[in-house]
């Protein structure tokens, strides 16, 4: 591969090549039956030049060097038909990296066989536990990755791991009801994966939903669960921390740090190095070294994240925050594991306090979320109404708000931590927020 | 491949292995520059057998002998573990297919190159023709595919063919007016991509966008074009003429054969040999003759389409619409290319005779329609003004209606035919429909 970098020297004034090696086995669930299982393994390389601040970039699903070289050729034809780009400074130079955590090579040769047997016992413990439930849906699957980042200013940082997922989607009919769609997950770097806990959640709020019961227009405490969590604030509010926004002059953070943007239980990082992360990565996709960055310490907004070209376009350092797109090849600002820390208390005893209140397991709608404002109308479904400090039943009911005025009512977060693995990867307890207007439905 | 067949009836009454050889080069546009390039090829294998009416399906993308050899003993072991469906009677028999299509060749090794000119050239001429426009994004693409499904009952059926597409997005700024994204597309079997014709077409949509006029609350002219009809009929219309909806009873149509449910200007077919179809397949997913399937015939409802499945749940045959999916591996009911037949008269033409109406290009929104009853509420956008039989200026509105009760207000097709080569491929000319209730924006 320096090879190829020395090669790509003769077209690019710098160059930069990622490599991905990946193998993904995974087995899908459809109405209590196994419907797939599925595996995949590929190479991807990505080129990355520039010439006279012309932008060449070049993908070819390949390691082979003969197909690299291509693909450098490639990206050198199309920088030069395109026009500089004046903002261009330089790709990043070496840094120090943390060193690598050992990762479990039982994840590397998985079969497909391990995520039926899992799903099986799934399917089979739910149908015990409630009879009158489908397992409309589910699925497993285990990923490796090995990837190699290197470029022209002598940055090469190579890393290889790999994570597993699982997930079941239950409805259940009892007479004229039929709940909505309820869903829980596991997500780990290793292939213990919680089966039984997870179907013991679903079948629970299964069994919550049964009960349906009107919503109305109130005011009150909600409780916020991670999948509802990850998806409002992955479109509400995390896109505000980007570098490029305040750049762009697209984020309401701008001229904010050091102000209190949320109550004081709110403590959010981005840390590819908490004990939870799928991914714990030491290089971010332009290969300068990961770190934890605190987004809101105590309720206080502390900074913005950056890659390596919007942070020298501004004038600033990167803050290995720079996510590839392994699709467009392309550089954008993003998270590795944002982390919302936990409280000191059960969902079970902040749940028992509340006299009347609801507890929301999905937000429909988030990524409609304006991150210029923080705006958002969000439908809460599956949501469980909250009587007397317990579950009472299952409602709908829609929320049309703030992400920041949200925050500020943030009151406990719960000493549960879960990673949500889907979307945005996201590290969080349950959030109870006071005084949120809802709308019942 | 044969002896894989005779290797997995070891495992199972009967089995089918679908392979698929496939190439794609890409080139992507973003903000007046290219982007990025890429070429990616592979094999996927899909394997499924049934035994004692169980179903095991697995997925391996390769076509090496051996990896086969372990997706079938990996769907044996499923079909171990799922229960039986009651409902299944077998994979399909032999059938007499038409000739193959000569492919053309040029599309199997092109280069992201020639992707690149056309790109850039297209980015020329646009700014070119209009110095006030950006072209947000843009990309063209060329495949190549070669697919063979084989299964135990002696089906062994193969094709390879490609084809290419291109399209721009134009977003205009004149003063204070910022246009909506300005789209238009070719996709032809051959790389003779028009991107001239392209460009002029935006190019015209752009200079009607920057007069920005008021819509009204009223009951005019609407003539759709064909994005917004490949939006709306796939997902409002096309879904219930599945033989699986009539199963199921979630087709509106069930009862209906025979029953005019559109005007007499509108017959819509599925006809992969139409001289614009993109893939003209002689076989479908599971290697039934494909066939032209008349859905509505100057008004009338001719029937419902099946895949192999489906079609002996109800007693019936299948149309050869089972359609592959290379994600789950499994097979739903589709379409190969749905085309409506075109008119006599030209599109300036229909529009010429407009005293006030509006010409729709696209619609947002659609893919909330319902197809259990054709109703649905999109944002037409972008959307142009006719009066005196002249486009005079774009504007925004809003359309809730129902499918059919719109297909029943059809009073013309244009002459021009396009293919629309994204979500449901569709060849499709422009319509009016008359009085269309709309609600200005």
């Amino acid at each position: 591969m320096e090879n190829l970098i020395r090669f790509g020297e003769k077209f690019f004034d710098e160059l930069e090549i990622a490599v991905y090696r990946s193998r993904e086995v995974s087995a899908n669930v459809e109405l209590n039956e196994i419907s797939m299982a599925s595996t995949r393994s590929g190479a991807l390389t990505i080129v990355r030049g520039i010439k006279d601040k012309r932008l060449g970039l070049a993908i070819v699903d390949s390691d082979d060097p003969e197909k690299v070289k291509e693909a450098i050729e490639q990206a050198a034809k199309m920088a030069e038909l395109n026009s500089p780009d004046e903002k261009w400074v330089s790709l990043p130079e070496p840094g120090k990296y943390r060193e690598k955590p050992e990762p479990n090579y039982e994840l590397k040769e998985a079969s497909p066989d391990v995520l039926v047997e899992m799903l099986v016992r799934g399917i089979k413990l739910a149908r015990e536990k409630d009879p009158s439930a489908v397992v409309a849906g589910g699925a497993g699957g285990v990923s490796w990755e090995e990837r190699r980042m290197l470029n022209s200013h002598g940055i090469d940082v190579s890393q290889e791991g790999g994570a597993s997922y699982i997930y079941f989607e239950l409805v259940g009919r009892k007479g004229d009801v039929v709940t909505p769609g309820i869903f829980d997950f596991d997500a780990r770097r290793d292939l213990n994966l919680d089966v039984e806990g997870v179907i013991e959640r679903i079948v629970q709020k299964v069994k919550w939903a049964y009960n349906v019961m009107p919503s109305k227009n109130e005011e009150v405490p909600v409780i916020l669960g991670p999948w509802a969590i990850a998806g409002l604030f992955g479109f509400a509010l995390l896109p505000a921390f980007s570098g490029e926004r305040l750049v762009k002059e697209t984020t309401p953070l701008a001229g904010k740090v050091g102000e209190k943007i949320a109550s004081e239980v709110i403590t959010l990082y981005d840390n590819p190095f908490h004990p939870l992360a799928l991914e714990p990565v030491i290089a971010d996709g332009e290969g300068v070294p990961t770190r934890k960055n605190v987004l809101i310490e105590n309720g206080v907004f502390k900074g913005f994240v950056w890659d390596n070209y919007w942070a020298k376009v501004y004038g600033t350092e990167s803050t290995g925050n720079g996510i590839r797109d392994t699709k467009s090849g392309g550089i954008t600002i993003g998270f590795h594991s944002t982390v919302i820390e936990n409280g000191k208390r059960s969902l079970e005893d902040i749940i028992s306090e509340i006299d009347r209140g609801y507890l929301v397991d999905g937000l429909q709608g988030a990524h409609s979320s304006n991150p210029d404002n923080g705006n958002f109308a969000v439908t809460a479904n599956p949501a469980f109404l909250i009587e007397d400090g317990e579950v009472k039943g299952s409602t709908v009911f829609l929320i049309a708000g703030n992400v920041y005025e949200l925050l500020k009512g943030a009151s406990e977060v719960s000493k549960e931590q879960t990673v949500m693995p889907f979307m945005n990867t996201m590290i969080t307890p349950h959030i109870k927020f006071e005084n949120v207007k809802i709308a019942g439905k």
